[in-house]
């Protein structure tokens, strides 16, 4: 992407910060945001979150923890009430038990990825990444010094694939970890049941960790109430890190909340991995975290039910232009779709903030193989997603 | 410090785990209030808090922007109303012109140390850490592959010295940075101005970043309304990175919020290291801080009277009993010292937890130069504290 050239100052100060800080690239999604952020009337489908606030019911939780005064210090793995509700919820939705040992609260689902990434790589090492993917897992694994090797799934007419081939060629000796997002952001793709057992072979074979992000893991489209995951079919003793967030399923992206999920055995590393990151999360917003849990399930349905409706929206709208190339995502809630003759996607986010003052975020800022997508997160209500993906249908189908 | 041996489970995962952050240390004060959280009647003088909650106004800033739905993704760097209070309140406290571009709003002041010493260190490097000093600025170094160079401080008659000599013989070519606390956590220790300005001659020699840790400016005892700072003695373009946090001025330790203020053209970096590290902070806690700094004032000062009050009841006590010895704290709000006779700290903290049913934090946690030490906390209400001194001081009055 174009960066301005730096400015002598900041090429001064810059010249002596440590090189995997002064590389960890600019969000290409912020970029687009930058771009379009002020413009009147745009409908703004670049981030990764819907258009409802938080529920009252889970902000007035964290109103109540206030207002009794939980503002202190407070345990550096979780309040033990929500690491109960994070076990009871994962029982009910794998089917099988889980402990409140297995659970540990972070600063939001990045801190989860960062912290995970810091306790299997370091400087030198490599982390596996399939791609196009959200950035932000790369870049972690650049800021402790280790290299994101990018192994670029495939689109064809079948949608998108992993070449499992292609990923055991990429493993190295200095392979740590294989990185998976499933549902994935931005493609849709979700790893079968065999998928996941294939890939858990493979990591077997070669001694790597798994991170397994299954943040979208209730927003899917196919069979049952949650796409397939690796809980299903790990033993207990596999090297698998999970990371996930309060973000999505419950409209709280800006509070920052996440949680990991390890054998209780590493509890006192990842311990300390919290206590040198953010040391903890407030009390007030993990009592929200719980309510979110305990009372929340009717809305999870109501969110999962508008994300199925805004897929249908925006998929029949951009088919129909006839210059639009899309796999149906089965899981989370992005549409990555190409148009026909448009090969620069940064000009093509550009053009649609311009022309159809709607935000988009370039298929670039998510690594190798997205560079002629877009991404549109389709996570709003019916009747505003239907006047957006109308007027980017109606901007591609002009000639450009 | 003892550690259970591990068990066979946790090192077949442990084994796995990369180097940095399977050494990353234990809080060594986590660590006592482990042996003591569950005691009838304890007093907790352990952790870096007092005991007074959040007030009321503050909190309800958040409560209000939670019920306005600001629930959403916000700035990378900080929201345009909290970056302008920043500048508004240094402006005023260091009596000199500051903008809103100096200031990155962070998931607390251990993420802005986080930051900065991800942006300074990583593999190879080391930071020159004088000690005692609280352990947190150490372990974030050791997490990106760096090593803390521990250069310990000198405890005589007058007090706790920083040998400048010592200092320069313990920089080597792979000396990044250097780590200044001041006022110190725990000594109390606080950097003269010239200190300062032989710290930042020293810095300047050798190409070093500063990375000053200004916490407890405001605790401060002696003449004027803060302890000298950096921003006293620098140039605009020397390389300091300052690190803070709203934890102990405005009573919001719990919430984990805080500050990095640096040059300017630094915030691209600053902001791409927080976008892969926590993604920003929750817009309705950046509201509370807004509302902390415009409306806080008169809080604040009340925390420091009762610090002072604290300070004197805690020395007075202690050193009537004969056996102790310490350095009056010039700033911050702990004391730190030692029982004649008393050589193993841990002991020593075990034993008043035990028979004086007060919680303090072994003198081991600090690094080089504490071994022999406790650290006691003094911002807490005089009753309290009269009784936790005076049990104190009845159980090391008696033989040991």
């Amino acid at each position: 992407m174009n960066s301005p050239a730096p400015k002598p100052q900041f090429a001064l100060f810059a010249d002596a910060l440590h090189q995997a800080a002064r590389s960890a690239p600019e969000s290409g999604i912020v970029e687009a945001m930058n771009y379009g952020r002020e413009r009147e009337g745009l409908i703004p489908l670049w981030a990764g979150e819907g258009d409802l606030p938080t529920p009252a019911f889970i902000c007035e939780a964290a109103t109540r923890s206030l207002a009794a005064g939980e503002t202190f210090y407070t345990y550096q793995r979780g309040i033990p009430p929500l690491r109960d509700a994070l076990a009871r919820y994962h029982t009910g939705l794998y089917d099988r038990p889980f402990v409140p040992e297995e659970f540990y609260v972070t600063g939001s689902g990045m801190q989860a990825i960062q912290i995970v990434i810091a306790m299997v790589a370091g400087a030198g090492d490599e982390v596996l990444i399939p791609t196009p993917t959200w950035p932000n897992a790369a870049a972690a694994s650049g800021i402790v010094g280790a290299r994101a090797v990018e192994v670029p799934m495939s689109f064809g007419n079948d949608g998108w694939s992993l070449d499992f081939d292609r990923l055991a060629d990429a493993i190295r000796p200095k392979t740590r970890a294989l990185f998976v997002v499933s549902p994935s952001n931005p493609t849709g793709w979700t790893a079968t049941r065999a998928d996941l057992t294939a890939l858990l072979a493979l990591a077997r074979r070669h001694g790597l960790w798994i991170v397994a992000d299954e943040t979208y893991a209730r927003f899917w489209y196919g069979e049952g109430s949650r796409a397939p995951s690796f809980f299903d079919v790990m033993e207990t003793d596999d090297r698998i890190l999970f990371v996930n967030t309060f973000s999505k399923n419950w409209a709280m992206t800006g509070w920052r909340i996440g949680w990991i999920a390890a054998h209780p055995s590493l509890g006192q590393v990842i311990e300390n991995m919290i206590q040198y990151a953010t040391s903890g999360v407030a009390q007030f917003m993990q009592r929200a975290a719980v309510t979110a849990i305990e009372r929340g399930e009717t809305f999870v349905s109501h969110l999962i039910e508008r994300a199925r409706r805004g897929r249908e929206i925006s998929c029949s709208t951009l088919a129909a232009t006839g210059r639009v190339r899309f796999a149906e995502p089965d899981g989370a809630f992005y549409l990555f779709f190409t148009v026909d003759g448009e090969t620069d996607t940064w000009r093509l986010v550009m053009r649609l903030i311009d022309e159809a003052n709607v935000g988009l975020a370039p298929g670039t800022a998510f690594g190798a193989g997205g560079e002629r997508f877009v991404r549109l997160c389709f996570a709003r209500n019916a009747e505003q997603l239907r006047t957006a993906v109308g007027r980017i249908a109606s901007v591609i189908s002009r000639t450009s």
